[in-house]
C-alpha cells in the first residue's frame, strides 16, 4: 500500500501529544477501533478499519518514536512490517512482547524486511523461562535484533512496569503501542500512570459482537482531549487519567 | 439540567440526516457512547456521556421527530422525562417498548411531566398477551396516551416491521429511537433496511468492559458519514448500508 501526504492539518493536531524528554519512557498508546470499540472482526484476523490518510498518521507517526511495540497476537495474526513508510521517517524498533517464545522470527515478514533493508531487526521480549531457538537468535543477532528475557509470566502485576525500565535502559526513550486488544486493555487499566498520550482512529463501521474488543477491566477517565476529523475516520487524542 | 444554545455550526451539520417524508416511518437512530462503545457503567445504572453541547443537540433533535422511541430496560433504569427541552421545539411522542409490561407509568416521571404540562402522554406498546392495570391504563388514558398491544413475543424476527408499520398508520412519520442497547444492537442487525440516519456522540471516557455495550450480531456498514468534534465529544452522522 502506497501512502498519501499527511493531511496538513493533522501535525499541528498531533503536535503536543509527541514524545518528549523525560526520566522514563514515553509511551504513545495508538490503535484503530471500528465503533463498536473492536480492532479485529474476529480472533487472529487482520482488520482493515482505518483508511489511507489516517493510515499515513501511524506511520507518521511511527517516525516520531524510538520503538514500536506489540504483542504476540498481532504478530501473528498480521505478520506486520513494523517499519516506518512515511515519506523520510526514520523506523522505529520493533518490540515484540512473547512471553511464550512463539514466534517463528525467521519465516516472518518482519524478518525479510529486514534482509531487504526497509526495517530494523526487532527486540522479542520472552519470559525468562522461555528458550527462543537457535536457530532464530542466530538469524536475529546476526540481524542486529535480540532476544531479551524478563521474568514476565512470574510478575504479571508489575509487567509494564519492568518492560519500560528495561526499554528505558536500552536507550528507548519513546514507545508507540499499537495492540493487540490485550495489550491495550491492560496498559489502559494499568495501577500506576503508564500512557503518556493515547491516540485513537475511529473507523465508521460495526464490526460486530464476535470481533476484538477494547474496553479495559475498569472506568478510565480523559483529559486534553482533542478529536479531528477526516474523510472517513476520526482521530482522538488525550491524555489518561489516573 | 438547563441547555446551552445549540453550536451554530451543528445545525447545517445535522440538516441532511433529518427526517424527509416518505411511504414509511423515518427512523433516526441516536444514542451516546464511550469509547470502548458502552451506553452505561452497568446494566440499569443511568451513566452520562455526553456534554451539554451533544446534550443539546439530542432536544433539537427531539424537536424535529414525531416521537421519540425508548426500550423498557431504558425507561426502567433512567425515568426518563422524553420531552424536548431545546428552545421553543415541541416534544416528540413518547413510545415505548415494553412486552411483558412491566412500567408502572403511574408512578413514573413521565407521568408527572404530563401532569404539569410539560411533556406528552405516551404509546406504551406491550405484547398482546400482556395486560396493563386497571389503574395505569385509565391514569394513561386520561392524559391522551395509550395501551398499544402487538403481537411481539409471537413475531420477534419481525417486531421492528409491525411497529413501524403500525406507528406510521397512527400517523407518526418520524420517530428517534434513543435505546437502550438490546433495541439498538437490534436494529442495528436487522434484516430489512429500517435505520434512515444514525446519530452517534462519543464520549471521550473508557466505562469498562463491564458497561452495557452497543456492538450489532453482524457486521454493519455505513456510508454518507460525517464528523462533527465538540469541546468534548464527537459525533458521527452516518447512513446504514444494508
Amino acid at each position: 500500500m502506497s501512502l498519501i501526504p499527511l493531511p496538513p492539518s493533522l501535525i499541528p493536531f498531533l503536535h503536543q501529544f509527541l514524545p518528549t524528554p523525560g526520566s522514563k519512557t514515553f509511551v504513545t498508546l495508538t490503535y484503530a477501533q471500528s465503533l463498536d470499540s473492536r480492532i479485529a472482526a474476529r480472533p487472529g484476523v487482520q482488520t482493515k478499519i482505518s483508511h489511507l490518510e489516517t493510515k499515513t498518521m501511524t506511520h507518521y507517526l511511527r517516525s516520531e518514536h524510538d520503538a514500536i511495540l506489540v504483542g504476540i497476537g498481532t504478530v501473528l495474526a498480521d505478520n506486520p512490517k513494523l517499519n516506518c513508510r512515511y515519506n523520510g521517517g526514520n523506523s522505529p524498533i520493533p518490540v515484540v512482547i512473547d512471553p511464550l517464545c512463539q514466534w517463528e522470527y525467521a519465516k516472518s515478514q518482519l524478518h525479510q524486511i529486514c534482509e531487504s533493508g526497509q526495517g530494523r531487526a526487532p527486540i522479542i521480549i520472552i519470559d525468562d523461562k522461555s528458550m527462543p531457538s537457535q536457530d532464530n537468535e542466530r538469524i536475529l543477532g546476526l540481524q542486529g535484533g535480540r532476544y531479551l528475557k524478563l521474568p514476565l509470566l512470574s510478575n504479571r502485576t508489575n509487567n509494564w512496569s519492568i518492560i519500560l525500565d528495561v526499554l528505558y535502559e536500552l536507550g528507548i526513550k519513546s514507545v508507540m503501542v499499537e495492540g493487540g486488544a490485550k495489550i491495550i486493555n491492560e496498559l489502559l487499566a494499568y495501577k500506576e500512570p503508564i500512557i503518556d498520550s493515547l491516540i485513537i482512529t475511529i473507523g465508521p463501521v460495526f464490526l460486530g459482537n464476535e470481533g476484538v474488543e477494547v474496553s479495559p477491566s475498569r472506568h478510565v477517565d480523559l483529559s486534553n482531549v482533542k478529536w479531528w476529523s477526516g474523510i472517513q475516520d476520526s482521530i482522538m487524542c488525550a491524555s489518561v487519567e489516573h
